[in-house]
């Protein structure tokens, strides 16, 4: 494309709510569909990341593309595409869709079993697809001025990493619906998980901080490893703020005078209460504060953001 | 239908690999899909069933939609269908595929999040849908008369019942997956779990029995219970021969005298290696063949089958 002019994307209306790739064509999201034999869905064999797109740019794409192909590999699903038409399928996508702010997910999947070797993951054509919609919010506006109301989950464990690795990002959330469940039932907005050793983990789609005595923590193991986590990991040693990525226990949290989540799906976000008592004095802190501020700075700076690329 | 005649259903020749009932319509089981965006893919928050159909007749039919309802309460979904609708809309389908022997799957998702609370289970539609296709085998022929040679996974632990409750029926397989993909490149025809404590649980869509001193033994906990290992227990109460459901471990393999797999997706199947030691003298058993032999004789007994109905 160096030297004919680059055609435009333009949007097309009928992807406004979202639009999918899938099979090898561009659809509106609510045609996007797989077969109910798909292993992906029949096994949870399967990995996918989502990268956001705000005000028309990537954040961090490379770090969820990077996560996404080391997702794949180890779960042995060779990728269809290339680094660069992956890169350039998400990219026509978002500009298919019209959407400046967008929640982009991709996924691959085992695929269908062979009928010769019903049983046999080797046997699978895996099967890549991806969607944008617009982008979601783990918490609302007031949800977020107010600060999240947690509880933590006392009678389901988050998965195990010695059964799934946590590391790489996967459909496995039976333990963290469940919990949620019982903690939307309790009147809480979301629920934090223990592993089976009583350590704390993540929550259902975001990962937690803690901090105290100038230092944020947040858990080493049995979690994803978030690229929202590792930006704000980045960001601290930007603002010179201490970090440490440690095993924690529910006491880090009680002790704790702020807590955050951070998640694609909403940025960081402050947790102003665990199990009904309060962090801190209650309201959402200045150390969470100025995280936020910084985190959605960095989706603007072309060293943190690449723009939709409407010529891919 | 008492008193009217009863339409006859014809087997759609479209349905003749296959046919599914999904968004309230039957069609060819290749054109079965959901969206991409249900809670039943992205957070495996489904469960499911697997019933049998062999010679035109269910086997055990209301033992499996006993489980899949309790499977489905379990999971807080609400199942779109009574008993007798689901009932009859499994003949239906297995008429309609016009199969003698089948494998009938049903499911249930969450269903797709509502856009105005994305992340709360509670605002979703649950989602119906199940397929016939032709009966699976677990193992061929050949398989079968070798008998199996498993292996026991010794880098992956069976998803923890503390983490997912292994009595619902789920998609949450990656462990079974990876272990499966390990012992087939080790030469081995499946794999065997432990619990995260060492104790036997079961394989990638079986459980396992034991036989010693005139005794069959499979696992107590941390795995589904089979309706063919439920099957099995019934057969030996029938044969008065002893059985024993409690906590076991990889040396109850080593010191058995037969091992069989049990499973809808071929029955009861000889084991004749663990870890490429023989299990007794290396061949199928006397008493696996007799217990393989009854099994299939109940497929035809009224007390344990029912014809599919085709006027349903
Ligand atoms: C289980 C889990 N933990 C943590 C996260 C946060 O990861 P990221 O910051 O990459 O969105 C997610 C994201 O969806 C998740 O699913
Ligand atoms: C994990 C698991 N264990 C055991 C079984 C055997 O259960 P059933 O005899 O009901 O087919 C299955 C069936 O697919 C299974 O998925």
């Amino acid at each position: 494309m160096a030297l004919a002019e680059a055609e435009t994307t333009l949007p097309d209306p009928k992807m406004a709510q979202g639009g999918a790739f899938i099979d090898g064509a561009f659809v509106p999201v609510q045609d996007a569909k797989i077969s109910v034999l798909d292993f992906g869905l029949t096994r949870s064999d399967c990995t996918y990341d989502v990268v956001g797109v705000w005000k028309g740019r990537f954040f961090r794409l490379d770090r969820h593309l990077d996560r996404f192909e080391a997702s794949c590999e180890r779960l042995r699903l060779a990728l269809p595409l290339s680094r660069e038409e992956l890169e350039a399928t998400l990219h026509r996508l978002v500009a298919l869709t019209g959407l400046e702010d967008a929640y982009v997910s991709m996924t691959l999947t085992r695929g269908r079993p062979n009928p010769a070797a019903p049983r046999d993951p080797r046997q699978c054509v895996p099967n890549f697809y991806a969607y944008a919609i617009p982008y979601v919010w783990l918490a609302n506006e007031a949800q977020q001025a107010k600060g999240l109301a947690l509880k933590i989950a006392r009678d389901v464990a988050r998965i195990s990493r010695r059964s799934v690795d946590q590391r790489t990002k996967n459909y496995h959330w039976l333990d963290l619906e469940m919990a949620l469940l019982h903690a939307l039932d309790d009147g809480a907005d979301s629920v934090l998980l223990m592993d089976i050793d009583g350590n704390l983990t993540e929550g259902p789609g975001y990962n937690v901080f803690a901090y105290r005595d100038g230092v944020w923590s947040t858990p080493d193991t049995n979690v994803l490893e978030g690229i929202t986590r590792g930006a704000v990991l980045d960001l601290l040693a930007e603002m010179n703020v201490g970090s440490s990525v440690r095993p924690m226990t529910e006491d880090d949290l009680f002790g704790a005078e702020e807590v955050i989540v951070t998640t694609t799906a909403g940025g960081v976000m402050p947790v102003t209460a665990v199990d009904g008592r309060p962090v801190g004095d209650g309201t959402p802190g200045p150390q969470a504060a100025r995280l936020k501020a910084l985190y959605w700075d960095k989706h603007t700076d072309p060293a943190w953001s690449v723009p939709v690329d409407r010529t891919a």
